[in-house]
Order: C-alpha cells, then structure tokens, then sequence
C-alpha cells in the first residue's frame, strides 16, 4: 500500500548500488506502476534507464506515462532508439500526445518516425487539433459495437477488443457509417439477457463533444453529468475518440492551478514550481510585476496634485497606505469570488448587473464598517490631539467617508473587472490581486484628498 | 444532446402551464437526469414539486442527486412524506449524507426516520466519521467476491447485485472475515477464462483508504494512481466502503474554491457565491477586512514616526503608494505560487530552506527590476526638478534602494509565510494576498523612511 511503498525505497537503491539485478526486478513488480514511477523520479539518469530496462515492456509503458515529462525527455535520451520505440508505441495515445507536445518540435518528429503505422496515424491525428481542444485529450481507444448485435455477441466483441480500450465501463454503439448512436455502461450489459439484441436495450440519449470544444468544455460537461469517460464526436456526428475521467481531472486541476497564479498577479507556470528554471520564473513574474510598477507610478502623480495639501496638513499623508490598502483589500475579495463563481460556469457574463447591484449593496456596508472602525480609533485614542492635532474630529469624518467611497470603488471594480475581460475576449483571471488594487490605488487617493479637501476647508487647508 | 435539452426549457413550461402532463412527461423521460434536473432547478417551488410527481420513482430519486442542496431542501418541503420517504430510501448513500449533513439537525433526523432499517443503518455509519473526512464521502454499495469464487461465479454474482452498486468498474475481492485482499478491474474479469478461479488473476496489489483519513488524501491518491474508484478500510484492514471518482473530483473543486476565495482575503463560502444570502456574505468578507484594517492601522502608526521627515520633505510621501504596493504585489505572487505548489503536494514544509533561498534570489533580481525602472523614470522625467526639487538625483536612489529591500522583504513574506502558517496547524492558504499586503505595508514604509533618512541627511533632511 502506499506508506509501504514508499519505505521500500531505500532497499531499491541498495540493489542499484550493488548490481543485484534479479532481486531489484522482483522488488519492482511487487509494486504499483505510479510508485514505481515515483522511484524512477528520485534516481540519477542514467540509473533510472537501467530500472527502466529491468521491467517488462508493458510496465514499462505504464511507468512511463505516470513520469513528468521532465523525467520523460531525460529517459528518452538515455534510452536506446529500439528500446525509445518500444515504450513510444506502447503507450496510450493520449500520454503519447501529452508527451510529444512537450517536446522540441524536431525531437518530436524522430520520435514519430519510431511509431508503428497504425500508432502514427492516431498520433498524426490528435496533433491536428488544436492546443487546449478536446482533440488533444481524446484516445481512439474504446471499445465500439452494433446494435444489431446481440449482448452475447457485445460480451464476445468486448473480450476481444477490450484489452487494448482505455476503458470498458462505456461502450459505444455506433451505425453502419460510424455515426454515433448511444453510450452504454457495461454493468447495462452485464445485467441484460445475453440473447437480446443490444438496440433493445439502448435509449439513444447521450452527452457528446465536438472535437474542437475547448477542454474546458469537457470539463464542465464530466462534472454536469457525472461520468467516466465522454465519447467525441467530429461535425457529422462520427465517433472519433473518448476523453475519460483521469485526464478531465489532470485538465481540471491544472485550469485551476493556472486560475490561482494569474490571480497572484503573474504569468502561469506551465511547470511545476520547483522545476520552472530561475531564468524563466523571473519573467513570468517580473513582467506582470513591471506592468504593475508603471500603472502604480501614476500614484505618485496623483498626489502630486495634492503636494499642496499634503505640506499644509503632512497629518493627511499618514492615513494613505490605510485608506488605500483597505480599497484593494475588498477589490480582493470581490474579484477572488467572481473569477471562482465564472470559472464553475456559476455566474454567466448576462448576470453582471445583478452582480453589480450585489456588490454595490455589499461594498457600501463594508466601507461604513471599516468606517466606523476608523472613527472610533481616531476619536477615541487617547493621543488624539497630539498626534493628528486639534482638528481630530474632522480628520476623522474625511478618513471614514473616504473609506466609505474606496471601499465601494474597490468592490465595484473588483467584480465588473472579470466582466469587462470576459467580454473583450481575454481569461477574466488575469483580473488579479494587484491588478485590481493599482486600478484602487490611484483612484482611491483622489477620492481621499478630494473628500479631505471638501471636509477640511477653512480648518486645516 | 446538451445544446438539445437547453432548448427544451421553454417547451416544458408551456406544457407545464396548459396542465399536459402525459406530454410532458413523455418530454421529461427524454431527457438526462442532469438536464432535468436544470429544469427542475429553475422552475417555482409548487411547479418543482408537480414535475417531480410525474417522474418515475428511480428517475426521481436520480434527478434529486442532481439538484443543489437548497432546491432539494425546498423540493422536501413541497412533497408529501410519502414521496419523500421514496425519494430519500432511492438516492445513493453518499448523495443521502450529503443531504442530510446540509439540513437543520431536527430536519435530518425527521428524513432518518422516513428511512427503511437497512438505509438508515448505512446512513447513521456514515454520518458518524468527522467531517471532510473519507467517511462521509464513502459508499457502501459495491461488488465484493470470494476468492475461492470461480469467474463464472464471479460475473453471476455481479449480475445480481451489480444492480444497487455505485460502480461496477472494479470488483473487490475479500476474505472470509472481510478483510480486503484485492481490487480488480472489471475488464480483468471479462477477459479471463470462465473456468478460473478469481484467486488465480489476483495481484494482491492494491491502495486503501481509511475512513477516517482527509477526504484530501482521497484527492490526492485519486490523482495518483488514476483510479476511478477507492476501496475504504477500517483498521483491522476490512472492507467498509469505497469512494468513486465522481465524488473525488467534487471534493477537488470545493477544495481549490476554497483556497481562491481564502487567498483573495476572505473566508471560505460554504455555497455559491448567488446562492449565498447577503448577511452571510458579509460576514465572511466583514470579518477578514476588519482584521486587515486594524492591522494596516500600524502604517499611520509607523508613519507617525517619520511625520518629521515628510513635513520637511513632501516628496518623500508622493513615493509612498508606489513602494509599498509593489513589496504587497511581489509578495502576492509568491504566496500564490507556494500555496498552489504546497496544496498539489509539490512542496512540504521540510523544503522550506530551498525554496527561501530560491524566493531571496528572485526576490532581489525583481527589486532590483523595478529600481532600475524607478530611477530611469525619475532621472529621465522632462519635469524633474520642477516635481521632486533639486535633489532628484538623491531621491531617485532612495526610491531605488528601498524598492530592492521592500520587495525581497515581501517576496520573502509571502513565500515563508504560507509555510509558518502550516507548521502552526493552520490552513496555508490563509496567507492571503491582503494578508501579506499588510504585513509588508508597515515594513516597507520603515524601510523606505529609514534608507531615505540616510539618503538624504544633510541635504533634504
């Protein structure tokens, strides 16, 4: 099991280390291939390609695809071609697909070339669609029937053919010209009387893909309707491929991987963090982070219009951080629920004016909370008149109605903000943290010297 | 098809309204419980209720599953305790717990009494082990088979219980007293000799879970082996239950729902974000951002401090947004970076050494970044010495230094926080991006008055 599994890595590397090759080949089989792959991952590279001869063929490629792909190139490379050709072909086309994308286009050219045919034509044909689509997540392995044949004849062509399927929990029915009539569940063929006809048992409802949908699009439709795989079918409503539920889950993960960094206000890794290079991490982060410097400049600009103010009463500059950090704080929170409630299919781009007037609601009742938070710390701190001077009062009621206004400006742009880049096209996830607090920023301090101006006339300024 | 069912929507209301059951019921048997259930979910409360009397039971029970737990509650409310009793008795164990977890507690034990003896017994297990853990999450109807068992065997017994059964994918095998000794494939079956005995195409190789284990762990060894169901163990290694990999992916959602909205600087919503009523929206966003408040209090706290130098220096305060909210903007992406990394398991708390040293690194490449373009656009401005005086020179260097300091400090808060926050017992994704905002708002401010102090001393000071 899997704590055991793990403890029996330091004995593999004991074997490693002293050429004890048949016990080493036992140990292995004795495991799962995903821990064995986990093994491989930790070992130095030319000692993970004697592992990889030791197992069978067929495990082989089954360790293969749980490797990062990383962990793949490097093998590849260490590997002979005969051996390289062998596990290429004995992988499932999906994983060949995911790993043939990773790689350099001309690595990925030779390696095609080691396909058999038949593997080729079905690599060849995945590649053709699009980066992102369903296409690229489909394997043409599936086990597909007539319906005019019989369960036992089904149960027959499932023994033959399933071997080499990705999945026998769904079978597909399919006419005479490979269009698409209904999915089957296996146990609906178990349970049925082997000498009934499968048409008797169909009801020729199905959930289908196009092949060109957007993988997101599988998602979605796996989590609506709770299944194990999804057939694909091609604009004349051929049966092309299936996706099934471990790679929707793998997409689904990385959408929201992708999703959490653009929302930290930065570039997606496309690696995991720890093996994205320094070089690369850098500019993922330093150009969102330089984009934000610039549009933040215009904050220096801002109070230099009030420079003025600032230098008759410099107790105004003290509240700028406080003011203006609590307007991102909400813009935050409310760009944080909107982009999740989008990316869930929860909230469609129709219902931004519901969403605005919730908003609104919530960002008014937020901004007289931290208000009258504010009020009572000014009003009733017992340096009051030494440190903001005799003016408190008034310094008091510009600080809380200017958090009143950011706030509420925060919230607004916050939640409009993934609207407005949904509709113009772009992932409303790159309405980030910090994106949406530089837009707070600026605005915020001139709603707070305007507020302070008006408040403080004739007093102070 | 789904673009298909949309479509019917408007049809069946109109059979809805001129009281054409037999059609619309015949309409309704067309459709996926899915799909059904979107109608369902849009329609009024009594209309709700209507269409459901129509749908035969099982497909009543399916569509229920289907429906969120606040149309389900008022759907409870709508029908007789007769329906109801059907209805709950019909739906799959988990979907039950899950029901019943979401209800008032004197609700859920009225809808355990409507429960046949054998379901209740199922349902009480169930609701016994911890929230968020396996338990919750597990059903009790599975296949399980004898070794001793012949495959013909086997598949008559499948045929006969696989009826009730969440998954028939994979058969578990188990010993006299119950104890698990194997999962296999349904496909293992299938294709071996009738003739065989089960005993002779086991591996005895399998993974676990515990009931009482984090339904995260379930995510995790899902994601893993690419299973699409789990057996579940009690401690002395016997079968109790297995998680399927629909309820996993669930889990997967609402966990990385979680971490974006804790991570935006909120707390978690329990529902989606419409759903939620406007009390407890606020409550969630309310309570975060006074803590956040009061803690960016300090900023006028620490400006106070140098309220000497800004009288004497306006200027200096112009550069105050600027410098704090680009240290907030690197440490928000680092905490997003590590918190993803930790919550996929890339990263434990025993790298935290690494990856400080990694996030130093980058931390003073990025300041260093953002200074160069600070003193380019501070030096080369056509309005220099009319905005910042004569001295832009001097300014222009205590702007720049600051923003190295400022930046590897919050690149360094951000990316150990999420680690001291684990170490603690405390959810990493707790170190919000607002979070980490404050906290490097009154540093950064420390930072920036203190190297200015020095910078200019003797000229503008």
């Amino acid at each position: 099991m899997y704590a055991l599994n793990r403890l029996l890595g330091p004995d593999i590397g004991e074997l490693l280390a002293q050429r004890r090759y048949d016990q080493l080949r036992a140990a292995l089989l004795e495991l799962e291939p995903a821990d064995i792959a986990d093994l491989v991952g930790g070992l130095e590279q030319d000692q993970a390609a004697l592992v990889f001869r030791l197992l069978p063929r067929d495990l082989a490629a089954d360790v293969f695809s749980y490797l990062d792909s990383e962990q793949q190139q490097s093998l590849i490379t260490n590997l002979g071609n005969e051996r390289v050709a062998a596990l290429i072909n004995g992988l499932d086309p999906d994983d060949r697909t995911a790993l043939l994308e990773e790689m350099p286009a001309e690595v990925a050219q030779r390696l095609i070339a080691l396909l058999n045919p038949a593997e080729r034509r079905v690599t060849q044909t995945i590649l053709g669609y699009p980066e992102e689509s369903v296409g690229r997540l489909m394997t043409p392995d599936y086990v597909r029937v007539k319906p005019e044949s019989t369960i036992a004849e089904a149960m027959d062509h499932i023994r033959r053919y399933g071997r080499d399927a990705e999945t026998v929990n769904v079978i597909y029915v399919v006419d005479e010209a490979g269009r698409l009539i209904d999915d089957i569940r296996i146990r609906q063929i178990l349970l049925a009387d082997p000498a009934q006809t499968v048409d008797s048992i169909l009801d020729r409802k199905f959930t289908a893909l196009s092949a060109t949908d957007d993988r997101e699009e599988a998602v979605r439709l796996m989590q609506h309707y709770d299944r194990v795989a999804l057939p694909v079918v091609d604009s004349r409503g051929i049966l092309v491929g299936i996706v099934t539920a471990d790679d929707v889950a793998d997409v689904a993960e990385a959408e929201a991987t992708e999703d959490i960094q653009k929302m930290g206000g930065m570039e997606a890794l496309d690696v995991p963090y720890l093996e994205t290079g320094f070089a690369p991490l850098l500019r993922k982060r330093g150009g969102w982070l330089s984009v934000l410097f610039l549009g933040e400049m215009l904050t220096a600009t801002a109070m230099g219009y009030f420079e003025g103010e600032i230098s008759r009463a410099v107790v105004l500059a003290l509240f700028v951080p406080l003011i203006i950090s609590s307007g991102g704080n909400a813009g935050s929170q409310a760009c944080s629920l909107i982009i999740r409630a989008m990316a869930l299919g929860e909230i469609s781009i129709r219902m931004w004016l519901r969403v605005l007037l919730r908003e609104v609601a919530s960002g008014l009742a937020l901004g007289t909370l931290l208000g009258c938070i504010a009020i009572v710390r000014i009003v009733f701190w017992p340096a009051r008149a030494k440190l903001y001077g005799e003016h408190y009062m008034l310094i008091a009621a510009a600080v809380s109605i200017s958090l009143v206004g950011v706030v509420t400006f925060g919230t607004i742009a916050g939640s409009m903000l993934p609207f407005i880049l949904r509709r113009l096209g772009f992932d409303p996830a790159a309405a980030s943290a910090p994106f949406v607090a530089t837009l707070v920023d600026v605005t915020g301090l001139v709603i707070y010297f305007t507020v302070a101006a008006t408040v403080l006339r004739g007093t102070l300024l």
